[in-house]
């Protein structure tokens, strides 16, 4: 056999926490199966089987990926059970995951899905795989094998792209004046992000001074719509589109959510001027 | 000098958190002594001070480690004491850390000790040694230095592998239809460690479906016997074979600790049908 | 071209945390401009928005960087501002980070600024730059650049280093008998680490057993002068100079913040005997 190919970074997302030894276990997993592949780590700080959180990240993460990286994501409530794991190539990436819509968000930045193979454990585990941790058993050998120069079909039977999971992903309810939404993120910072894009604020002609309305009973809050978090005062509120292209409400040297008292998935609506 | 032997990736183990600046300083020390050697953390959220708990997680990852990785853990609660610092060969593995019973479960993993040194710190520390932080001065490089092709016995004296420090584990009391055992751990899903294995369940007849009892007024909880999570309904308990092989308390889509109040080191009785 | 300069480490500190995908983007946007380069994680854990505790973990940190290590330091509340972002040569490293102090301390463990420039985003960055994330859009790429020897003034005009900010840091009242400071940092064990250090405690004639007295009404607590947390007994308070050089107040086996109800940035006073 002459050279192999050269290796491919591999970028791991979980829902694993780092307080745990899963996530190294993974990591020498792949050292094993692929020693010179270098690993980075997106987050593994997923709120636990968030598959949508982890779907978010992975969509505002992708676009920054190295050209060809491979992306190793589990967040994979079903692990064990008959949900199938999937490899996906788009956009020169190639995408390993439990076929569970967790992908949805990033093949979509990416352009979508190009081709899909279902993971067969038997094909490509080193081992008797567990019912309980297939990232070790399972996806972390396909992506060390990917990263290895193997290709698609060396993992398992191609399968139709159609046929993968969607995510079930709320879209904002765009009016005149009006977006309601919900809270899909909240970040170390207490920065709120929304479930809606800048197009969106453009389209409720919200672009210049929105108010946040708390629901059900919470009235309103005055944002001042700005660029970034200094253009606001110290503790002021505030809407900015994010690194992500997120509508995000946000506070100058605070955190919103703790101000606003908001968390994920709480009903968000943005409107002009004050709503009863 | 010819060329060096070829390099061994480190395998990194702590209870240091990744808050603090002390892992960060540790991998800083390995790149300086040993730049090309590649860095594997496998958890630095073990609780601090936990020799136990370390020890644990430490036997659930070395079988998953590259072939004759160097293993650096450092749980040390007596760092600046007079207990000492040890490199143990294992398995193809060598292991780094304070002789305080740490490394005991994982190298009953991997077949048990076949030579061990004292860590000479002098030899060792490319400066002087601190009282409070050996793993940047004695452990890391002691680490780095392995891993860049010394040997054993260029960092101390050897010592008989009897001579290190046992960990004292209290084995589960197994009788026909019981089980008394502990609480061992609980990872980020709020599943139950218990420090018992399948041999054990099998011996006391429990295979099948067992009761947990709480103790000392708690009742009884029934338990479904699965292969994973999903196997139970929405917020079911139940119990499994976990995939380091330990007996866990499980709860589907929610935390079985949370549901069940139990915490590290509680005591946890397994037994058949209800128990008054 | 030649074959290129050998590329140079880098060591990255944020107030990032782990949990959301913003580090894990850093390390993506290196791997994709600066592919073999290694990037170690100093830690990202720094209080949100907290300079002085970035300035303090930093400055523990840079002594044992590797040789010719590029630093990319990220704690930056006027993201998107006026602030300016600079680059700077001391001790044989090179220091990226907005021009806010954060670099301060580790200026001066290096022996001070040799040279600087303000980075220019539109030199640096391979892409528009966002408002809100000039760690990915800047720093990193900037980082990434000097890691693969780009100099200095390929990335913004030069500066006199006297320009660079500086940090606003609480020197300690140094008095006969008595010192006066505050908390600058606790770490996951419950150390309170003061600001001040060896000299300061020989200044003051305290090096032998000092009392830490709680302020306004607190009363005093003894503390023993000890080299080690082991040469107190079990949930004994101690004194003694941490591994950075800092005084720092002890507890064996327990928190001493927990035990002495102290946090971030409160008043404490070192003095000899019991003070009323």
């Amino acid at each position: 056999m002459g050279r192999s190919a050269p290796s491919r970074p591999i970028l791991f997302l979980s829902d694993f926490g780092l307080d745990d030894e899963y996530v190294g276990i993974c990591h020498a997993v792949i050292a094993r199966l692929a020693p010179t592949v270098p690993v980075i780590d997106l987050t593994h700080g997923i709120p636990p089987e968030d598959v949508m959180a982890g779907a978010v990240a992975l969509a505002g993460a992708v676009p920054y990926a190295p050209p060809e990286a491979v992306v190793l994501a589990v967040v994979d409530p079903g692990v064990g059970t008959e949900r199938r794991g999937v490899a996906v190539d788009a956009g020169g990436l190639t995408l390993v995951a439990p076929d569970n819509g967790l992908l949805g968000l990033a093949l979509m930045a990416l352009g979508g899905p190009e081709g899909a193979v279902a993971l067969d454990p038997g094909r490509v585990s080193p081992w008797p795989v567990s019912s309980t941790f297939h990232a070790r058993d399972v996806f972390s050998p396909a992506a060390a094998r990917l990263a290895s120069g193997e290709s698609l079909t060396d993992l398992g039977e191609a399968i139709d792209v159609d046929e993968l999971s969607e995510l079930m992903v709320g879209e904002p309810l765009v009016e005149s004046d009006r977006i309601s939404t919900t809270v899909i993120g909240i970040d170390r910072f207490g920065n709120l992000r929304l479930g809606a894009r800048a197009a969106d604020l453009r389209e409720a002609g919200l672009a210049e001074e929105p108010v946040l309305v708390l629901d059900p009973e919470g009235g309103s809050v005055p944002l001042r719509r700005v660029a970034t978090f200094g253009d606001l005062d110290r503790d002021e509120l505030g809407v900015l589109i994010d690194s992500a292209g997120w509508v995000a409400v946000v506070c100058n040297m605070a955190s919103a959510a703790d101000r606003l008292g908001l968390g994920r998935s709480d009903r968000a609506v943005l409107a002009r001027g004050r709503v009863g």
